[in-house]
């Protein structure tokens, strides 16, 4: 199993950046012809997802019906970091996501794009990489 | 790695479709005895899930409870085509799901099965299987 | 591929377990150097998550948050077990996850620990691992 490391700068509190690219270039260099790519992140306040990357709106909703359903601030929240909504997102979300590779590429949807998840941004992150 | 599409045709905005047959079926047909299948949704609202499949009372009540967490209309909402809850609920639920596969018949719960999520129908969709 | 189970006794209606450790020791056992791991929960109302294991007030608030958004009464749950938002919470949390393992260990950020999510206890539960 070949594995790589990617870093991201997240620039606000909550934020999706599209990583499609950078995932599909080290897919090409690690040059797996046909598997299963599992792209890991290795925080408890970010995430993985898929979603559309034609309309930048889609993201912007997605992000604020996330904290509509998980509020910054609730009463109940104990974690003396203040953060709370951080871990739950991400816990919904999900931090690791597996996507086929076929004939060196990405087998993805019309629409769809692999983004990174800031839920406690902005921060410096990493993205693991891995093919089979 | 193989792979298998299957085609769904979904009737309502909101729908879960029990699919365990087929992917059972393609899992037999691709004849890999002991591995792990990738259910993989090429749509950004639409997701794939595993569920109680005895009482449909249950679907009923986890698109219920979705709806309700991310009601269909927000005020915030940006996106023009009117179905950016169906993209929170794609993202919140995913569309990668990995069962694993013993003596060639996927590994599942007693009362577990798979389901295809509509949450913006009808549409025709479609669902790629792979095992390794 | 090889397979363990391990067994979890839930205390509680809503529970989060640390089982880092007991898929730690069973990676050991199976003894694969590099690889994919994959925790699969075989039930419905529960789920597998990862998430910080350093400050207990994180496992609170997420229990606490996925409780206020998914409550246990709604005035339109049909399932007569009464047990709809654990169906619900289980779908949103997922039953499946994968994590890397390099020579011979999980790959987990600092904070990272994998959690049995326990939606509907006390009960009696199981957790399958399988590393290829």
């Amino acid at each position: 199993m070949e594995t790589m490391t990617i870093e991201i700068h997240s620039g606000k509190r909550d934020e999706m950046i599209d990583i499609t690219d950078r995932i599909s270039d080290a897919v090409g260099e690690i040059g797996v012809a046909d598997g299963v790519v599992t792209v890991y992140v290795p925080h408890t306040t970010a995430g993985v997802t898929i979603n559309e990357n034609a309309d930048p709106s889609v993201v912007h909703d997605i992000l604020a019906a996330l904290d509509m359903a998980v509020p910054w601030h609730q009463s109940f929240y104990r974690h003396s970091e203040g953060n709370s909504a951080a871990h739950v997102k991400s816990t919904m979300i999900g931090c690791s996501l597996q996507v086929l590779v076929r004939e060196g590429k990405l087998v993805l949807g019309t629409w769809q794009g692999i983004y990174f998840c800031e839920f406690d941004g902005p921060r410096r992150r990493k993205v693991i990489i891995a093919v089979r």
